[in-house]
């Protein structure tokens, strides 16, 4: 590579400058204080760690997502994180084993081997908060509340937010008696509203059965979707029937909270079906074609780290935050320019003036005042006959 | 990988659960509103690149230490930082393309494929400032003071601080004109005292020269050796006695301020040889082997991103500093703790204490009262005649 190519960051990787580095830092602060007054607690997980322990549970998208190398010290494979979530669940089953629910939350960059789109970033700062030990609809509220909160604090406008629920689907397949593969491609028919393919597919099902997974495609809109899907799947499983419940105490509460959000419901659009066991959920604004953040219940998560506990939680990326939300500037304090010198006395005052939280920062030999203001400072530290002072430049 | 060792997690790396974690993400804001007091922006550097742009003049150490991948999008080589100095000169030199001086500062977790001692962590979380566009001593004793002033702000004690020049060195082996290979050679033997190695290497050089490098090996101590190689040096090319006098503006400057820090000097000891250009610093304390933060100048980082530019810097590891410190545990303000449900006046009641500062934990269903010490709350939200009140639990 020739010198004049090194300075080239691959696709997908950016260097954050310090206008918007201050902004990614503040907002990282706002939001992980916010975590803390809703009871959750901050945890930092390994960037690379060995690769069963990275994919738990996360299908084949995540793999396809995740670098890999052999570990020099162990001879095994491990991975660069791409996603936080198996991480913080092995900390809940494995390292804490807590008996109560355990609220937790980290901010911590990830790396995609492959975008999750071709306009996404492979190096977002994923932020998200975690939920354990509890089943009830409360706790996806919970967390939904605070995904909303998360993006009310970023000042994202303009949010309308998808619900749905995997159990839906997942009963309706388990009552059809599906194949892994033919549970896989009436999936893959459902997301797509391939509505001719899903007919195909289901046309040796009992007619009731059939009737009821040609309807999931049908079933997506304003919260009306529910009343219909439960004269709809009137006759389904009664895991089913549970799961629709679910998913209406879950969204009654959050339409009593957020009046004014629009949200939209999709009993056939699956997002995260293989990792997922119940609600899900996810945020969009306009003409950003991925959510900006989303979640969902994940229940079954903590068994292959030694303890199967309800989980739910949901993720964004801090870049995404700043780069969406319409948040003033960080401006930075003016400050305070002090002349050259390693005199005692100077450093002295110097040393005072920050002990008082003022930014100071002192000229190098050969800048003169001129250079203050690119420094950002509108005072100057200056000497008289009873010591430093500070007045204006 | 059986069930049971899917929580294992490889040598020297680590997550840090919620107590140490409060602990560095506390540290970590007060080091870096520090930094910023001091007038130095904060960036956020890639954690993945191509390896060429990575391993800039680092030398040998660094590659051994830089987990590779291929790139699946460009098929180039990439690398995990190891380092994040290369990434903020990059910055510096090709981004930001300043005129004046440019202070930068940056905190991150960096991995290393091989840890730098058998004991240490591969999955530091790297902590530093870089000042550019200076090439006086006086950045580096700004550099060397942020550098006490963080360890200070860590709260560690029993600091002692090592100085030295690797242009003493380098300026005799230049006047030596040995070879690479030679020069090498002698920079390994004194590195390990090993004087008769020294003596041995230097036998066919002219004699006062020889005894120049062989006196190297003797001089360090306290203050003393400087005036001691003043002497002892005083026949050696122009380019080592400026060398010289460079180390003493920065040590004299360095120990007024700091009256009480031992400074040891080692004028044959050449930390990062291969990468500094001038002074090179680092902060020990007793019973542990390696420095826990450590820095230098290395003046031609920027060449091959375009732009050569003086540059001192130093950094430390944020783990290691929460480990070593002795500062109080982070302790959270108590909390309220609300009762279960979802109606609008007690959503309402919540979120008016929180946006009062306050920690919030909701009930879950099934929770009781006595769940509330153990999620940090010391009183309740009740509801009267007149609303919701917090009181006593």
């Amino acid at each position: 590579m020739a010198t004049v190519e090194r300075w080239l960051l691959p696709d997908g990787i950016e260097e954050v400058l310090p206008q918007q580095a201050a902004q990614i830092e503040a907002t990282r602060r706002q939001v992980l204080d916010m975590f803390a007054a809703w009871g959750y607690e901050f945890v930092v997980t390994p960037h690379i760690e060995f690769l069963e322990s990275l994919l738990t549970g996360a299908g084949q998208k995540l793999d396809l997502r995740t670098f890999k190398v052999t570990d020099p010290q162990s001879g095994h494979l491990m991975g660069f994180r791409a996603d936080i979530t198996p991480q913080v669940a092995r900390m809940d089953a494995h390292s804490l084993r807590r008996e109560g629910p355990s609220r937790l939350c980290y901010a911590g960059s990830v790396v995609h081997a492959r975008p999750r789109s071709l306009s996404r970033s492979r190096s977002p700062i994923q932020l998200g908060a975690e939920l354990y030990g509890d089943a009830s609809p409360a706790a996806d509220i919970e967390v939904i509340s605070l995904m909303l909160a998360t993006l009310e604090q970023a000042q994202i406008a303009d949010i309308h937010m998808d619900l749905g629920h995997v159990g839906v689907y997942r009963g309706l397949a388990r009552a059809a008696g599906f194949s892994a593969e033919l549970e896989a491609q009436v999936f893959d028919a459902l997301q797509r509203k391939a509505v001719d393919e899903v007919a195909a597919l289901t046309a040796q099902l009992p007619k009731e059965l059939a009737r009821m997974l040609n309807e999931l495609s049908h079933l997506c809109g304003g919260r009306d979707v529910l009343d219909t899907a439960k004269t709809v799947l009137a006759a389904a499983p009664s895991d089913v029937l549970a799961a629709l419940d679910e998913l209406i105490v879950v969204a009654d509460a959050l339409m009593l909270r957020y009046p004014h959000l629009p949200f939209y419901f999709d009993l056939g659009e699956l997002r995260g079906y293989h990792y997922h066991t119940g609600v899900v959920f996810a945020a969009f604004v306009p003409d950003v074609g991925q959510s900006i953040a989303q979640g969902g219940r994940y229940d079954d998560i903590g068994a292959v780290f030694g303890r199967a506990r309800p989980a739910t939680g949901f993720s964004t990326d801090l870049k995404t935050l700043v780069s969406l939300g319409q948040q003033p500037q960080v401006v930075l304090a003016k400050g305070v320019w002090a002349p050259a010198g390693a005199q005692a006395d100077l450093w002295q005052a110097i040393c005072a003036l920050r002990e008082q939280g003022q930014r100071v920062v002192q000229a190098l030999p050969g800048q003169a005042n001129s250079d203050a203001a690119q420094a950002g400072c509108d005072r100057q530290l200056v000497q008289n006959s009873s010591g430093w002072h500070v007045q204006p430049l």
